[in-house]
This record gives C-alpha cells, sequence and structure tokens, in this order.
C-alpha cells in the first residue's frame, strides 16, 4: 500500500519508512528537518552519526533497489500539507512529525508554546488534508504512555466502560499528562476522536512507551542508514542514556528514588507495530488507540538491569527528580491489541543491552558528558536553556 | 480585589466588569477587539449598537464615578501579556478572550486552526504569566458545558470517582466536545489542570451552558453601557435568536428534532458566578470545575416556551441539523457548587423573554435577515464563509 511517514527523518520515523519499504509498501517521507534544528539550538547531536535525508535515501536505494519520495516541508503550513496529500495519495499517514521530548517543553514559555502549536496544528492539518482528499485515508498517530500518567486504576486501551449511578458508557480514558509536549498528545487526541466522530475519519492512536534500542534489520544494512541516538538530558530516553553513563564508567542517574513505572518497547517493535496497525486499518469512525509497549519496568529496575549486565563496574546515583511526578504509584496497564494484531515482543535481554554498550563503546569519544546532565526543572517557569551557574544540574 | 478581565469588551467580559466594578472590586480589562472584526469578517452585526471601550469605560465613570483600566493588546503577544499582569497584580484573572463560536470554528482548516491557536497560545501565555508574577493569582476560566458532549451517564463538575476492576481513582471527567472550538476548551482544561498540579497554580475552570438575555443591572443605566446581543447563525446563540425570529413573525427554527438538551444560564447569572468564584478562590494547586448553569432544557422546549409567550402569531419549523450531534440522548447535569456559593438562580421565566422582546422589538429594523440561517455545516470541511449558491442553508 501507498505509506506516508511524517517525521521521516526522525529517530523512529526513518527505520519506520524503511521497515515499511522492506515489506513492499510504497513509502514517502515528509520532514522538515525541526529535530536537527533542535540539536543544533541546544549543542547536541546524536550519539550515532547519521547521514542526511537525500543521503540516506540514496542509500537505501543502493541497499535494496527500492525508492523512497521525499516531501520537505512544514505540516504547519496547510497549502504543503494539502499539496503532498493529494499529490502521494497515500492509504496511510504515519503522524511522527510532532516535538517530542517532554523537558523541551518545559524549558519556557516560547518552548512550551511551540510545542504546542507544532504539534496540534500540524495534526489539524493533516486531518483536513485527509478530510479534503479522502476521508478513508487512515491517520496512525503516535502519542504516548505519558498521556495516562500513573492512576490509581488500571490503565485501559484509551477507552474504558464507565459505571456511574447506575448507568453505564463507554469513554475516552481519562488522561493527567506529564508535561505541555504530553498534554500536546492529549490535545491531538481530543481533535482526532472528534474527526472520527463527526467525519467519519479513521483513526489508530498509538500511546507508545519509552523507546530503546539503536538499530533495526534495515538501519544495520549500511552505516548511511543508521538512526540517531539521543543521550543528553532533553532528548535522550531513559536507558539509552543510562548506557552511555555505565560506558562512560559514571554513575546511572536515577532521577528521584526510581520507582517510577514505566513502559519500555524496542525499535525493532515499534516499526513492526506501525507496520501492522496500517495493514489493519481502523474502521470508518473508529478511533482506535492501542497502548504500544511490551514491559513495563520502573526506572530503578532499568538501572539495576544496565548495572547488571554491563561487564564493566557500574554503581547507580540517585539525583533530585527534575519532573514532577508520582513515584511509589500503582501501574498497570493493558497492552494486548498489538499483540492480537501478530505482534512477537522483543523483551529487553542481554542481548539487546549488549548490542547497545556495542554502539555506545564504538562512539564514545563523540560524547558530551556535560549534555547528560538534566537541565530542565518542571516547577522553573522562566528560561532554562541556557544555565550559566549549573545550579539545576547540581540541585 | 484587583479582578482582570480578559475579553473584556466581549458580551459576557463587558457586563462581568461593570458587575465587579460594581461590587466594588478594583477592575481592569483587556481585549484586542477581535470579536469586532469578526463582525466585519462575516458581515454581520450586534443586533444592540454598542458603544466602543473608551466611550464604555467614560460612561461607567460618569454613572458610577469608577474608573477601569483597559489594556489593549493581543493574549498570543507573550510580552504583552506579561507585563500587563506585571502591572496589574490582580489577585484574580477571569478569562473570556476566546474565539467562542462553534460554527465559526467549523468553516474551514484556518478557522478551526485560528480558534484552537488563539485560545490554547492565549490561555498558556495567561498560565506563564501567572507563574512568573505570583503563582497565587487565581485563574477564572470560562469553559463550556458543550466539553461534556451527551454521555449516558449523569454529568459530574469535572471530577468523576472511577472504580475499575475492583479499584478506585477520581480522575478529570472524560469529555467528547462537539467542536474544533469546543475542543479547544478541552485543550485549555488539559494545560490548566496540568498547571494546578505541577506548579500549584489556583484555577477554577467553569463549564457554562448557553447563556441568552441582553442586559444586567448595570448595562441597563445607560445605552452606552449596553452589552452586544449576536443573533446570527455564528455567534447567535439559540434563545436569543429565536426571540428575533418570533418578533420579525418568522418561523422559529429548530435543528432536526430538537430533542437535544442544554443547560441554560441567564446573563446576570453568568456575572454573579464570576464574582463568587472569584471572592472564594480555588485552593493552592486545585483545579476546581463548577458547571455554570441553572437549568436545562431541549432546544424544542426552548422554541416552545418562546412561541407560547410571544404576544402574537408564532410557529416552529425543523430544519436540517447542520451540526454532527446526538438527538434523543440522556442528560443530567450536577450544578450544586455555585448555588453552594450563593448563587441565587434566574430562571427563564415570562419577565425575561419579555424583556427580551422588547430588546428586539426596539432594534428590529437592525436585523439582518439572511445572518440568521445556519451556514456552516460540520461535515463539510472545505471554505463555507460565503455560500454564493445558498445550498447550505436550503439543505
Amino acid at each position: 500500500m501507498q505509506i506516508l511517514v511524517l517525521g521521516g527523518d526522525g529517530y523512529l520515523g526513518w527505520p519506520t519508512a524503511l521497515h515499511l519499504s522492506a515489506a513492499g509498501h510504497d513509502v514517502a517521507v515528509n520532514d522538515n528537518f525541526a529535530r536537527r534544528g533542535y540539536d543544533e539550538e541546544m549543542g547536541v547531536d546524536s550519539l550515532v552519526p547519521i547521514a542526511t535525508l537525500d543521503e540516506r535515501i540514496a542509500a537505501w536505494k543502493d541497499v535494496s533497489g527500492k525508492t523512497i519520495n521525499a516531501y520537505v516541508g512544514d505540516l504547519c503550513d496547510p497549502e504543503f500539507t494539502h499539496s503532498m496529500v493529494g499529490d502521494f495519495r497515500p492509504q496511510a499517514i504515519v503522524q511522527y512529525a510532532e516535538q517530542r521530548a517532554a523537558p523541551y517543553s518545559m524549558i519556557d514559555q516560547a518552548h512550551a508554546v511551540y510545542t504546542q502549536t507544532n504539534n496540534v496544528v500540524g495534526t489539524l492539518n493533516v486531518m483536513y488534508a485527509i478530510a479534503d482528499t479522502d476521508i478513508d485515508i487512515h491517520l496512525v498517530k503516535l502519542g504516548t504512555m505519558g498521556e495516562y500518567g500513573t492512576p490509581n486504576i488500571d490503565i485501559e486501551e484509551g477507552w474504558i466502560e464507565i459505571e456511574h449511578k447506575g448507568r453505564k458508557d463507554r469513554m475516552i480514558y481519562p488522561k493527567r499528562p506529564g508535561s505541555f509536549y504530553h498534554c500536546s498528545k492529549v490535545h491531538d487526541s481530543t481533535n482526532i476522536e472528534f474527526g472520527c466522530r463527526t467525519w467519519g475519519m479513521r483513526a489508530t492512536d498509538l500511546n507508545q512507551g519509552v523507546v530503546y534500542g539503536s538499530d533495526t534489520e534495515q538501519t544495520a544494512l549500511d552505516p548511511r542508514l543508521a538512526t540517531r541516538f539521543d543521550y543528553d538530558g532533553v532528548f535522550g530516553t531513559v536507558l539509552n542514556r543510562m548506557t552511555i553513563q555505565a560506558v562512560l564508567g559514571h554513575p546511572l542517574t536515577v532521577y528521584g528514588n526510581g520507582s517510577q513505572t514505566r513502559g519500555l518497547i524496542n525499535l525493532v517493535d515499534t516499526v513492526e507495530c506501525i507496520r501492522l496497525a496500517c495493514e489493519s486499518p481502523a474502521e470508518r469512525g473508529e478511533f482506535r488507540v492501542f497502548n504500544q509497549l511490551t514491559e513495563t519496568m520502573s526506572v530503578r529496575q532499568i538501572a539495576e538491569t544496565v548495572a547488571r549486565e554491563y561487564p564493566g563496574d557500574c554503581t547507580i546515583e540517585h539525583v533530585d527528580n527534575p519532573r514532577v511526578e508520582a513515584e511509589d504509584h500503582y501501574y498497570n496497564v493493558t497492552y494486548q491489541a498489538l499483540e492480537e494484531l501478530g505482534l512477537q515482543p522483543t523483551l529487553l535481554g542481554t542481548t539487546l543491552i549488549e548490542q547497545l554498550f556495542d554502539v555506545v563503546e564504538r562512539y564514545k569519544d563523540r560524547v558530551d558528558v556535560a549534555a547528560i546532565r538534566p537541565t530542565v526543572r518542571w516547577r522553573d517557569t522562566t528560561s532554562q536553556l541556557h544555565d550559566p551557574s549549573g545550579t539545576l544540574a547540581k540541585a
């Protein structure tokens, strides 16, 4: 089928485009390179060197013989978005093209507003492009498990049957997002559910856990096909960051007491989930929600796993939690739907972590140690982009 | 106390400012005159002639001896918003300054995006101004009953105790908004609840029913103090529109079968609710939600009430519903909190409707008959601003 991957130059978008192309789909990617721009702004860089989008696409042609088309432009430009969808006429659109770091959205007013307008307006424009072009185009939208927060009841897949004063209804699962970024994903879900209910749109909202890993079957074929690997305090996810700390001989930093529990998923499962969702589209008018994770672990357990598996010495250090989030909370998540579609989970094991240690070992000279520290505190509302005194990290 | 009324030049904002000033508070208003601009854009006008903000403020000084300060500017400009809050240093901020018409938000992509960015960014900037100036400033935010939709269970005041698989939590009441405008109010609520939970903000979110009425005790004191009265298919609310149809001898138009039930509130109760909310602020960190209505009626019952009370002949006509909304639905709403604070409800009665008939009679020469028809259909996504063929109204 024809699949358009928005944000196709990013950590997940690029491997997804390769995976879909390898599976025989006709793939196009869109990007405005905002993610590469954040690197410039924050003075950080991917641990693994990455090629330009043109180089990546040429490399994939060399390796596989397959063509991926690129549409370079900003989804916040409605005419660009409209003409791209009309030109490529996809059956499915995978929407990764959002600012995706919670700490980035909490830097200050400007970053909060940027995150919300970029994410919400971009997705609204995609919805209008679908409605105007062909309402049967299936929107596969990346959300996050962080939209739910940590409620004291089981987390269901997007909807919940509520019984109240002797009556019942099936309702959207109430959200408790953990940052302005997470709020933006809740806003998207609100808009998309409305589009399904009102226009008859088909949508799958994927509430994804924390992704870890550096390679898929396709990215490993050629260094020019590598995807980015972020480890900094703003864009780095917890497991990737801890493997770097281990290799450098630094203590693994755990925010707070580390009892915060999170859903996890390996990069190879992420790309496979997208394929499964695209190949089994939502019904007309259906707002379908899947929780996209394969296991749950506390941050402390993640640190203990990394420390145990690392062949050298490794210690764990608890630092003041820069975020405002619950510790010692209940956490029980339903995630059946993707396995029912055929997902074979790749659980966190020794092999996977070893592979990560290898990647980090290979590129450890590129690590900027200062970038690993948490630099954004949730309770500070004034600009935290540059912290000359270094007090944030010391606190 | 010092109270800043955002959107203080609007239908509700202006009478609220007068009511708070009359009650002895030190009031300032903010507006960017966007609402007057929509009149220009849509080619419509308030039935009741309204003075400029400067004239209004001068008239209030003449009549009462009291001063209302004005801050003219756009809340989407963060520096303006920040310096206004820092300059006036209010104890409470009443946030009316949002695009408030569901049909306007459904005209096309540009109006949907405008509504959501204007509303969400403006309110985010107010939140940052509060957090940076004084986290104890109480945000009194106008929401709408249309955020809830028409669930099959009772509608509670913003929060609901959910029992699920043997466990319990108090959670945000799940929303089912009826337009991109209603979605924007849900986004605001999501952001504000996060601000309360994370920064310790104090907020009251008022989910208001459909407002009707043209005068308050203060606006009636001088014609220069009058507030706007909208009756057009985009900005007019149902009861105000029907009184015009009655006076003109037109059939009262009911969308669909008219069984859709809505919460109602009189303008005089709206301004009193705001006073009560300001004078009893939310606790630190509390996201307090009140349902701001005094009775519920179906659209058909509203039409029947107008027809019964109108002294001349009056008929009711059912037209195809331009919106996508449930008819024949369950609707039972809790609205205790404001009465517990002291609200004495002004229920829809003969006197109130007679007063409305009088207003319309006085200004009926100003009515643009063509503007009354519904011109925006929820299922059409391309521009519906100008409909040269007139097919929308005929359908």
